[in-house]
C-alpha cells in the first residue's frame, strides 16, 4: 500500500479556504470529519471526503487542515493503516495515547490569534460542534459553518449520491408493523412532552418504516430523513423509489389510512427548509426531539428553547431490544453463516498448503459460500482477511498491494459477516493451518479466556456493558498484554453491524444498560505489530440468567452465543484453561455440532459436516 | 432511633422562603446540599444544615423543600439510615435505583409554572449549579442564589464555626516542603497559562502548606482558603492561629523570604471580596484556575471569560500520588493500627460470650487501643460498629437507641480507622465469635473473592480505577448477589479518609488513571436488610507489577495491601476458593504475622500476638 500523494490537493484546499466564493472570511483551519449528513459510520463513496483529502480510508478518523499543517485523529484500530495510507504531509494523532492532544488542544496550539476554523454544518454533529466551538472560543478563535463543502469544491470526479431501490420487510421479519412503531414512538414523545421527532440516522429511518435499501455498502439503509409529528409523518427521500408498487403498498401511500398514519413524501434536499418552517411555527412549550448527534445544521433549524436533545433517541433504544421475530431471524442467519464458514475453513484447510490461497482469494471464497445461503443480501462489512503481520492491522482489508498468501506457518485471522434478510452476522475466527508456536497458543488462549469471561458473565439487570469490558482483558493483563479496542458493539437486525446504544467498551460511560433481547459482539483480541493478530468474536444475545439468589429482586442477565462456528482447538493451550473455561468450550462446540451439524446435513454438505465434527471434539483438560 | 420531628421546622423554613427579609422574591423550593463552603464531605456541626432540617445525618444527601413536599436524595449506603431518621414529612429518594427521579426531574414534576428555586451560593458547587440551573431554566423555572442561608435563619442554637490550633508537619512526614509544593503548583499553572489558582478544598489548603488542624471531626483540616499567584501567596484564615510561633516559623512569616514565597495572611471572610478584586483587575488572557466543584459564589467572582475550571485541581492530583516519606508513614500507621485491632479482636473474643459488649463498648475499646499507639491524633471517621441486622446499614454508627449487644450468634462488622501523624487508616473486618452458618460463610467467601480479585489484579499503567470495579463483584454476580456502593476510594496521608481523584467505583468515569504511589481502599461487601452485613476492606498502595510480557512498553500496576489485619478464616468456605485465592490469603496472613507480629512483640503485647498467630494459620485447601 503506497500512501496517497496529497501535496497538490492540500494546496487546492488551502486556496479555497481563502476564496471568498466559498467562505465569507478566510478560514485558518478546516475540519473534515469522517461522517455524512446522518453521522453514519459507513458512508457512500460521495461522502468519503476525509479519505479523498488524506488517503486514509479507515472507518473512523477526523482530518484537520490548517495553513501549515494537516493532521489526522484516529483510534488504535487504525494506527498502522493510517500511517501506511497517508503521505508525509500528514501528522497521525493516535487517539487514546496519553501524549496525543485533542483536536481542540492541538488547534489552539497551532493557530494564529483570532483564527476562524471552518466545518460543513451538515457533517458535524451538534454535540461535537458545541464542544469544539466552546474550546475554540475560550482560546479566542471561532468555529464557523461553511455551507458549501470545501472538499466537494476541489473533488472534480466526486461520485453521485446513490439512490437504489428499497426492500420492504413484512411482519415475519420485523415482528412489529411500522404503524405500531409510530404509535410507540408517539407515546414516548408524549411522555417527554415533545411534539416533533426528527429521525436523522439512516438506520433509524429504515427500522421505523420496516424498509431497507442499499445506498451505502454493507449497511442496508437508504438516504432519507423523517419528521414525525403527533398527527403527521413526513418522509424525505429522493428518486423514483416511491413509485415502486411494493413500497407504495407497504407504506399504504394509496390507501385511505387514518390521517395520523398518512405519510407525506418530500424531497430529501428539502429537510432543512421544512425543519426551519417547523421551527418557525412552534408555539411555546412545543418541543422538537433530536439526537444530540444530529447535524449542527438541522439542530440549528430549531430555535434553542424548543430543542429537546438526547444522546440516544427512543428509536435507537427500541431498535436495540430485538423482539421474538428478530431474535429468531438472527438465530437463522447465524446458522446459515456458520454453514458457510464451515465450508470455508474446510476448503482452506485443504487449499492453504498448496500455497495458492491469498487473503483476497479467501475473502472471495467466504463471500461465495455465504451467497449460497438463503436470503443472503450482501456482506455486512469489508471482510478482514489477514495473515501473519497483516493480522495486526486491526481493521485491515486486503488489497492487491498488501495481499499475502496464506501459509501453514502463519496465523490467519478472518473477521467477516453478512446481511441476510433475516439477520446480520459478524464473526471472527483465528486459525492456524500448520503448527502454532507455544507463544501463539499462549496468546490465543488468553484471548479465549477473555472471550469466555464476557460470554459466561452473569450480571444484574441494568448493568451497563462498559462494566464488563475488563473481564475480557483480565487474563491478558495478568501477563502484561492488552488490546487497543473495545470488546463489543451492538449489532442490528438486518441493519448496521455496529449500532448503539449498548456495547462493551472501556471508552464509553453513557451506554444504555443491557437488557434481555439486546445483541452485542464479544471480541477481545491480541495484536503484535509486524507479527500476527488474534481475535475471537461471537455475536451474543442478552438473555435472563438463572442464579442461586436474587438480590433485591433485580434479576440477572447473561449472554447466549448466536454465532456457532468452532473455535480452533489446535490454538488452545488447554493447561491455561480452568475447568469452567474448558467446559464452556466443550458445551459451545457441542451446540455447534447439534445446531450447525443438523443444517449442514440438511444442506447435504457432508464434507463440511465431517470438518465440523472433527473441529468440535471435546477438549481433554490436563489435570 | 426515632425520627426527628420536622413539622414545625419545615413550617418555619417555608415561611422564610417567602420572607422578603431573606429573599428578593418568594421561592417555591429551597435546596439544602450536604456540603459546606468548601464542598467538604465531613463537615463541622455549624454546617450540618441538611441534618438539622431533616434529621438524616449520613455523610451524603441533598434535601429539597418545596411548599408541599420535602424530599431527600441519598445513595445505597444510607437508604435504611435515612428511612429511620426522617419523619413522614420526608420522601426518601433512593439514588441509583432505576425509578428514582433526579432532583431536577423531580423539581420539574412538582413545581408550579415559573417557579424560583433557591440555594446558598456558597454551598452549591459551580458544576451542580450549572446543571441544575440549565435543567430548571429549560422547564421554565429559575435557580436563584439566596445570600443568607435560610436554614441558619431558623437554626436558633446553631453552633459556632470552629477555629482550633494548627499542627505543623516537617519534611520527615511530608517529604516535600510547602515552598517546593508552591513551585510545582506554579509550574502547572504556567503550563496551563493561568495566573492565579484558588485553593478551595480544605484538604488541599492543608496539604499545600504542610499544616493540619482539627476544625472538622475526623478530617485534620482547618477552615481556610488560599489564592496562589505567580508571585503572591494569600492565605485566608481566622483566629489567633497565626500567632503560634511554631506556625509562624513553619510558614516563615517573620523571616525575609524571597517575595514570591511571602505569605499574606487575610481574614477567612474576606475571600469573596478579595477574589472579586482579583477578578476585576485581570487583563485579557489572565486566567484564574478553580475546581469546577468550587462554590458558585467564588466561581462567579471571576468573570466567565477568565475562568479556567477543571474537575481535579493540580493539588488534588499531586496529593494523590504519595512520595516515599508519605508511603513509609502510611506503612507505619497501618502497622500500629493492626496492633490495636489485634488487641481489640483478642479482647472481643474473650468478652463477647459474656454478653456485656455492646456496639458502643466495642467501638470505644477500638479507640482506646488505637489511642495507645504513637502519633495517634483522632479517629479518621465515625466507627461503624455493627452487629446482626445493624450491619446491613452500610454507614451505621451505633447510638444508644440502636446499640446492640455483640453475641456468639451474630456477625459483627467493624469499619474503623484513625489519623496518626504519619498516616490515615481505614479497615473493615467482619467477624463471628460463635459458629457462622453455611450461608453466612458462603456470602463472606464471595466478598473475599471480590476483595482478592481487586487486590491481586494486574492492569496496565494508565488504567482508571472504575475499570476494576466489576472484578470485586463477579463472584457475587455469579450467584445473583451484589452490593450498592462503590468498591474503593482514595485515602489521604494524615488527611481525609476519602479523597479524589482516584477510586474504584462503577459510578464515576472521570476518575484519574491509577499510578504507582496512589492509595485506595478495596472494600466489597454484601448486605441483607434485617439480617447481617459483610465487608472486607484493606487500604492498598498502587505499585508497579512484574509481568511476563510488556505490551507497548506501558508497564503494569497492581496493589500492595497496607492494612495488615487477619481476615477471619472461620468465616471462609475454603471449598469456594481457587488455589490462587487460597494462596493469596495464606501469603497475606504470613505477612501479617511477620510485620505485625514483630511490632506486637516489640510492644510486649504477647496475648494479642498469640491471637494473631492463631488467626493467621494457613488455610488448607480442599482438593
Amino acid at each position: 500500500m503506497s500512501p496517497k500523494i496529497t501535496t497538490e490537493l492540500l494546496k487546492q484546499l488551502r486556496q479555497v479556504m481563502k476564496n471568498p466564493r466559498f467562505v465569507q472570511e478566510p478560514i485558518q483551519a478546516y475540519i473534515v470529519p469522517s461522517g455524512d449528513a446522518h453521522q453514519s459510520e459507513y458512508i457512500a463513496p460521495c461522502d468519503c471526503r476525509r479519505a479523498f483529502i488524506s488517503g486514509f480510508d479507515g472507518s473512523a478518523g477526523t482530518a484537520i487542515v490548517t495553513e501549515q499543517h494537516a493532521a489526522m485523529w484516529t483510534d488504535g484500530r487504525y494506527f498502522l493503516q493510517a500511517a501506511h495510507q497517508m503521505d508525509s504531509n500528514w501528522t497521525l494523532m493516535k487517539m487514546g495515547l496519553k501524549d496525543t492532544p485533542t483536536q481542540e488542544d492541538w488547534l489552539v496550539s497551532v493557530l494564529p490569534e483570532g483564527s476562524k476554523v471552518g466545518v460543513d454544518p451538515f457533517i458535524i454533529p451538534a454535540d461535537q460542534w458545541k464542544r469544539m466551538s466552546k474550546a475554540l472560543r475560550s482560546a479566542g478563535h471561532d468555529l464557523v459553518p461553511v455551507k458549501e463543502n470545501l472538499i466537494d469544491t476541489i473533488w472534480s470526479d466526486c461520485p453521485q449520491r446513490p439512490c437504489k431501490p428499497l426492500i420492504t420487510l413484512d411482519l415475519s421479519y420485523t415482528g412489529v408493523s411500522w404503524r405500531d412503531k409510530i404509535v410507540a414512538l408517539r407515546s414516548k414523545m408524549a411522555e417527554r412532552k415533545v411534539m416533533w421527532f426528527v429521525v436523522t440516522a439512516l438506520d433509524e429511518v429504515a427500522w421505523l418504516f420496516n424498509l431497507r435499501g442499499s445506498d451505502v455498502e454493507y449497511n442496508p439503509v437508504f438516504f432519507a430523513y423523517a419528521v414525525i409529528g403527533m398527527n403527521t409523518i413526513r418522509l424525505f427521500i429522493d428518486g423514483d423509489r416511491m413509485m415502486d408498487p411494493a413500497v407504495r403498498e407497504h407504506l399504504h401511500l394509496d390507501s385511505t389510512l387514518e390521517p395520523e398514519f398518512r405519510i407525506q413524501v418530500m424531497p430529501y434536499g428539502s429537510i432543512l427548509s421544512e425543519l426551519q418552517a417547523v421551527g418557525a411555527g412552534l408555539s411555546p412549550k412545543e418541543k422538537v426531539w433530536l439526537s444530540d448527534k444530529a447535524s449542527y445544521a438541522l439542530t440549528e433549524a430549531i430555535p434553542k428553547a424548543y430543542r429537546y436533545l438526547t444522546p440516544y433517541t427512543p428509536i435507537c433504544i427500541a431498535k436495540a431490544v430485538k423482539n421474538a421475530a428478530e431474535t429468531e431471524g438472527m438465530r437463522r442467519a447465524h446458522i446459515k453463516d456458520a454453514v458457510a464458514l464451515c465450508e470455508l475453513f474446510n476448503w482452506l484447510e485443504k487449499e492453504v498448503p498448496k500455497g495458492t490461497v491469498t487473503e483476497i482469494v479467501a475473502s472471495d471464497k467466504a463471500e461465495e459460500f455465504r451467497s449460497q445461503q438463503k436470503d443472503f443480501v450482501e456482506l455486512s462489512f469489508a471482510t478482514i482477511s489477514s495473515t501473519g503481520p497483516n493480522g495486526a492491522i486491526i481493521h485491515y482489508k486486503p488489497v492487491p498491494e498488501t495481499n499475502r498468501t496464506l501459509s501453514v506457518n502463519e496465523i490467519y485471522l478472518l473477521d467477516s459477516g453478512a446481511q441476510y434478510k433475516d439477520g446480520t452476522t459478524d464473526v471472527t475466527r483465528t486459525m492456524h493451518f500448520g503448527t502454532p508456536s507455544a507463544y501463539e497458543k499462549e496468546c490465543f488462549t488468553y484471548v479465549l479466556k477473555g472471550h469466555i469471561a464476557v460470554s459466561a458473565a452473569i450480571f444484574p439487570n441494568g448493568t451497563k456493558g462498559h462494566l464488563l469490558d475488563s473481564f475480557a482483558r483480565a487474563a491478558l493483563w495478568d501477563c502484561g498484554l492488552d488490546y487497543l479496542h473495545g470488546t463489543g458493539h451492538g449489532v442490528g437486525s438486518f441493519l448496521n453491524v455496529h449500532e448503539g446504544p449498548c456495547g462493551i467498551s472501556y471508552k464509553t460511560f453513557a451506554d444504555e444498560p443491557l437488557e434481555a433481547g439486546m445483541i452485542v459482539s464479544d471480541e477481545p483480541g491480541y495484536y503484535e505489530d509486524g507479527s500476527f493478530g488474534i481475535r475471537i468474536e461471537n455475536v451474543v444475545l442478552v438473555i435472563p440468567a438463572e442464579t442461586k439468589y436474587n438480590f433485591k429482586n433485580r434479576g440477572s442477565l447473561t449472554f447466549e452465543p448466536l454465532t456457532l462456528v468452532p473455535i480452533q482447538t489446535k490454538m488452545i493451550d488447554v493447561s491455561l484453561l480452568t475447568e469452567k473455561e474448558c467446559n464452556w468450550v466443550n458445551e459451545y462446540h457441542q451446540k455447534c455440532r447439534e445446531v450447525v451439524g443438523a443444517e449442514l446435513e440438511r444442506q447435504g454438505r457432508h464434507e463440511a459436516l465431517r470438518w465440523l465434527l472433527r473441529e468440535t471434539e471435546p477438549l481433554a483438560r490436563v489435570q
